[in-house]
């Protein structure tokens, strides 16, 4: 995707203004794809880009410079092996307006030693995370965003169907993950994960698929996802093994109450944490508050997972544009696990559901 | 691989004990992997390995913890998205003893979010990373991972006789690429890097395999990689398209004889930039020195590039059992590059090469 750096540095530097930042501090990964749409090799030699007020530079291990260069104008600050990073660094920061920096702001996915190059070299200086910038300014897509998770959704639509035809009993969890793999391949996506959790194993949220064979009365969680043209996509549906395990109509009922009172309770403006309240009391008021382990859902972007978190204590703001799951789940140790999850994009008037699947117990037949 | 958890935990808390360490926190990746066999789901949350002078225990995102219970008996302080870490990360550190660590050694491949997290709430410990203790204990590899490197070195073999056989005119360096993925994949081997790097692009080092056509007279780095029982190979060496180019066979002579050098000079007991120095030397007095752009070589194991560095500056003294690469290169702009690279256990009288293959310029046919 073409990204437009020039405005995105802007809105950074405008940010960094309003929280009193002096220098960002991203390393190799999401940051930087979505700032300059790639990023260099990464490995254990740090590697950062550096965003001072008015000036942006690379800290860049020697052999990766002529490579890099062909992606970037960026102006660079090679070491070498035998250097060591420090000098450079130091030449960097000053070269920024950084080398007496108060606030530094740093790509919470680096390295911790890529951090501490940072942070040790800049005695007195106070670090916060992207939460306040680059996080704020990547929850809101762009169109050209949004349709990249739209077609990501509907790829991810097709392999939940292969997988809800290939059920079968006495086939493996890994057979059924394999079947989705495929598919998504098939696509050109490159499979992120694939967890197909049948009976007991589903009442583990994040059970990876394993040697285990599906057996009639199974219910089985399916919640895969994968990457295609640096966006992701992550859905989980629900499939029974002929008829489902005791008492499991009524729990489903419960998670699908829970996600269309989050739907109804996404709204530009509200709390991230009112969302997940609202999926919370559903299932609570049920009386299985207990077994609803994990938060109501994640923001998706270049990452599978990223701000804003659907979260019982999240103050976040949601606003149009963000894109992100709403995912209640019911887990009843030793019984089964039930999910539902809907990738979102919140419009003026409400959530907009990316995938077109109904989230009704599928049945395969035995 | 089968890992002998409790006798690497008392070899780390040797170390811990002479380098004055009160708290190691490994988060999940390659170190976990060494000491417990497994890491759980890496994702944002949290979760680190905290070992303290006599007891250990994991910070353990609740959401993940019956699922890892399955692979440890390691005591877990569980937190919930709800509640957030900090909580249960002071109740485990006081729980291992390092409520009060003066000296903690941090998992230098963890995410900067979790490495902060565990030194903001140690107001006044000093950190370090893992060179003096995890590290310095997993450079010398015992039998089983000897195995499974050499295992993995005849696999890369294979890939490579593969890539030599489709060298052709016309084809690009993906294709060729594509051939050594396959190759990789048909052993169960899972690839990690393909560089392809033909006439011109063959002097960037870390190239990575494009849409160029090769050409006669070509020189073509091919350095390649996968996976297989979680230990890695990592192989280089050169092919040309018919007749190579100007000057090429001089060079390839100088990198050939850097080679020898930095084998002859790899013993028990020698300091890393001995052996740098041995290659670096050669090809200095052959006038190519400012074209040797990075270090001889890397160590491996479970991780592609791990300790010991054999860089010009430093002073790891090798010792028998230590696996690393030696791979001086001359990388002349605008003309080509020239790599090979070996991977060595150290044994008492010198190195073992892993690989068969020979060093010499494979002259593919036009």
């Amino acid at each position: 995707m073409k990204v437009d750096t020039k405005g995105r540095l802007a809105a950074l530097r405008t940010k960094m203004g309003e929280t009193g930042v002096d220098l960002v501090a991203i390393a190799p990964g999401s940051h930087m794809d979505w700032l300059l749409g790639f990023h260099p090799h990464p490995d254990e030699r740090p590697c950062l880009l550096l965003i001072g007020p008015e000036k942006e530079t690379f800290l860049m291990p020697a052999l990766n410079a002529d490579g890099t260069r062909e992606d970037t104008d960026i102006s660079f600050h090679p070491w070498s092996d035998d250097e060591g990073p420090e000098g450079a660094l130091m030449k960097a920061l000053s070269d920024v307006g950084a080398a007496n920096a108060k606030k530094v702001v740093l790509d919470e996915t680096m390295r911790a030693d890529f951090a501490l190059l940072v942070l040790d070299n800049l005695p007195g200086a106070g670090h916060a995370f992207t939460t306040e910038t680059l996080g704020a300014l990547r929850m809101a897509k762009d169109q050209a965003e949004y349709e990249a998770l739209k077609m990501n959704a509907e790829i991810a639509d097709r392999a939940m169907l292969k997988a809800f035809d290939a059920i079968a009993v006495g086939k493996t969890e890994r057979e059924i993950a394999d079947v989705v793999k495929a598919h998504f391949a098939s696509e050109g996506a490159s499979p992120s994960f694939w967890i197909v959790g049948g009976g007991q194993n589903g009442a583990f949220p994040h059970h990876q698929s394993g040697e285990r064979k599906l057996q009639e009365g199974d219910a089985i969680v399916i919640d895969i996802g994968a990457k295609k043209a640096s966006y992701p996509s992550d859905i989980t549906r629900m499939v029974a093994v002929g008829r489902p395990p005791e008492g499991y109509e009524e729990v489903h009922a419960v998670v699908e109450k829970a996600v269309q009172a989050a739907l109804a309770a996404a709204r530009p403006g509200v709390k991230a944490k009112a969302v997940d309240a609202a999926a919370r009391n559903v299932i609570a008021d049920a009386g299985y508050g207990e077994y609803f382990v994990h938060r109501t859902g994640h923001g998706i972007g270049i990452d599978g997972h990223e701000p804003p978190y659907i979260t019982a204590t999240s103050e976040s703001v949601l606003e149009e544009g963000m894109t992100f799951s709403i995912e209640p789940g019911i887990y009843l140790p030793g019984r089964f696990g039930i999910r539902l999850e809907e990738i979102v994009i919140l419009r003026a008037d409400g959530p907009e559901i990316l995938s077109t699947l109904p989230r009704d117990l599928h049945v395969a037949k035995v």
